[in-house]
């Protein structure tokens, strides 16, 4: 039960700090976020260092190359991180903004005002870069964290964690602010899920075994982030050079990441103008393509696909193909296996424009571009905490506001209620 | 397993529901509440005959006086419900307001509007006014309902949702919009809790035992509602008289709620001039007392407070009493045991006021007012589903507006991402 007393420790004092941050100035916070940049770049060797170890365990428990791209940290990494530290002081700080303001006949002046959360808990895999990025993040916000980042990277984390905080604490930040769990067993994840005495809500950032974990067995609130299963339909009046555009930009430019198109649709009318060409730009590209019987017909390369196919984030260089009879057929195809993430459109006609996006149940809903710009920064948020595919709380890229709640401060002179 | 496949029948049909209630007119679901209304007033004898039943087995089963007055209907009851679905079509439809628009310089327009949750799970007692209520709101945002009422109240809430349901589909509401679970055992709540794939949301309405059912083993998100351990503040500064009205107000008033107040915290400079008076006007309401041994010189009605009593929701003719030495000793108090619902400062010093308002973490916080405002129709909302004591989503009395979640539209003339 050693990480049961750490979480108890750890969430306590969060739970201390999150109490004065909630009182800080934006100065401070802007201040203490530019001392976590510099204390990262003086100490960037020492980071390293811990990594190294990290890496090296990585590679004798034989991780992928890719898990050890994530893991891995360069100076040049190191730099991007407090990058984005300093970026973040620059953001407008949400922390007091006044939402309304309702003046009632009785004389009550009620005001709601942005707060913060109080103590966000994060739970991610082995990439360090998450480590700045959310406690940075949750700094502006006047939020505690507690982090719980991938086993893999503890000893980055470990040393991470231990610059940015003091850079913070040396700049007037409350001790506490940020905690990192250090029990790499996974019971210490479970146990956090059941924190609520000291945590106000969970943010998974991860694949979806991690989120259907956490989403399975918090009692703590949770923003859901990510899996993403997202359509493009190629409309009858399409612009088809438009479509083979923004058709390709989805599959193609990263097929890793949650906003890539898994399955394309394509109006049966415009399947033999379309899809020849289309099929062929997709293969030379290396994109494995499954198809329904009508697309098969269209090229050799397409492979039959199954029910399960139209079920599946790829997140790969693989596509799924469905030629439908027309828009109604389009729809139900998507609130039948949309995560409701990303959906588009491509069409000239703005009535049909205007019925996908009334009708399709997703957090963004695309009218002739590409589903790849849902992200906090092509939004113009300046950050990005995730994108919610729940629709409680926060639905779509999460910028700082996401990481707010609100309070109702209301001033009487001595009403009382019948 | 009688139970699960009842929830599985009726979760798919709430969610079929749901697409096309997004899209229905504010006119015609405007109609459909007021259809609504006229059917319960022109068949009250049905759903009475009904209600005899519960009643009857209920006293059976050797319910409460309170419980059996919740269950019980009668016609002035109903009409008041028949009129509750009335103010309801009077209100301003939220779905389909814009809350914000936003250009991106690469010509992308990004446009959030208000839609509904989806499908909404509400669990409560026995309290056949919530049925109509819930259903009504549920309507009015564009959400479908499933509804679990407690088993006492079953043959009441089976005859209203007929009578409503009918009402509203005869006025074009899409047929599944209403679910009523019917299976009584306790069982068909745990299962309903796990009903991800139907459920968006799941409200529990209630005491503290069903919310914290609710809270610990649901994996669908929830909205917390509830309980309130709420305290008054006299400082120093205070208008004696004015406190006195206030503190009376807010523990006299109705004690069963939860925006009364459990804990009295008194400025140790005026507790002289304000307590033994006040004291003496709590024990002629039949208020039981509980004070620090500071309290207990004031008056011998008042008995000694454990520790305990500064953790509990009386819901009762019973109070708690501190003398503090300070404002920071108020503070400590109540961020030691508030559940941060409502809290209230009595005082003519704005710098305390300020702070307390500042530095209180709840959902509503008062200067000079009573605690007993916190309510959806007193804020001006117009109507309540209940008061959210979480800070995700929502926080404090939930209107109109909390039913919903929101999405983005986005128009392009062929953007892609580089």
């Amino acid at each position: 039960m050693g990480h049961l007393s750490e979480l108890e420790v750890k969430g306590k004092s969060a739970k201390q700090a999150a109490r004065k941050l909630a009182t800080l100035s934006t100065t401070v916070k802007n201040q203490a976020l530019v001392s976590m940049a510099d204390a990262l770049e003086g100490q960037w060797e020492t980071i390293l260092a811990a990594n190294v170890i990290d890496i090296e365990n990585g590679k004798e428990k034989g991780l992928s190359e890719s898990l050890l791209d994530r893991l891995l940290l360069t100076q040049s990494r190191i730099q991007s991180m407090a990058d984005g530290l300093r970026q973040i002081a620059e953001l407008p700080d949400p922390i007091g903004e006044v939402l309304s303001t309702n003046y009632r006949p009785n004389g009550l002046e009620i005001t709601k005002v942005r707060v913060p959360l109080g103590v966000i808990g994060i739970i991610y895999e082995a990439r360090p870069n998450v480590t700045v990025d959310a406690a940075g993040l949750c700094l502006k916000t006047g939020n505690a964290v507690i982090l719980r980042g991938g086993s893999e990277a503890i000893h980055s984390n470990t040393a991470i964690i231990k610059v940015i905080a003091q850079g913070a604490y040396d700049a007037g930040i409350p001790i506490g602010a940020f905690q990192l769990i250090e029990t790499t067993d996974r019971q210490a994840v479970n146990d956090m899920l059941k924190l609520n005495q000291y945590l106000d809500v969970i943010i998974p950032r991860g694949g979806a075994g991690l989120i259907k974990t956490v989403v399975e067995n918090s009692t703590v609130p949770v923003i859901e982030t990510g899996t993403g299963i997202c359509h493009t339909f190629v409309d009858e009046s399409a612009d088809l050079t438009m479509a083979q555009a923004i058709a390709y930009n989805a599959k193609v430019s990263r097929p890793g990441v949650c906003n890539s198109m898994e399955t394309l649709l394509v109006h049966k009318k415009v399947a033999d103008q379309f899809l020849p060409r289309m099929l062929s730009v997709y293969q030379q590209a290396g994109v494995e393509l499954r198809g329904c019987p009508l697309t098969e017909k269209y090229h050799s390369a397409v492979k039959p696909a199954s029910i399960q196919d139209w079920a599946t984030e790829y997140s790969d260089f693989v596509l799924s193909i469905k030629v439908v009879a027309d828009l109604d057929e389009a729809l139900e195809h998507i609130a039948e296996y949309s995560t409701r993430h990303s959906e588009a459109i491509v069409t000239q006609d703005s009535n049909n424009a205007k019925r996908f996006q009334h009708e399709v149940d997703a957090a963004a809903v695309y009218v002739n571009a590409s589903t790849r710009f849902t992200d906090g920064f092509e939004f113009g948020f300046g950050a990005e905490i995730g994108i919610s595919t729940q629709k409680l709380h926060a639905r779509g890229p999460m910028g700082l506001a996401e990481l707010t709640s609100s309070k109702y401060t209301i001033c009487g002179n001595g009403q009382i209620r019948e």
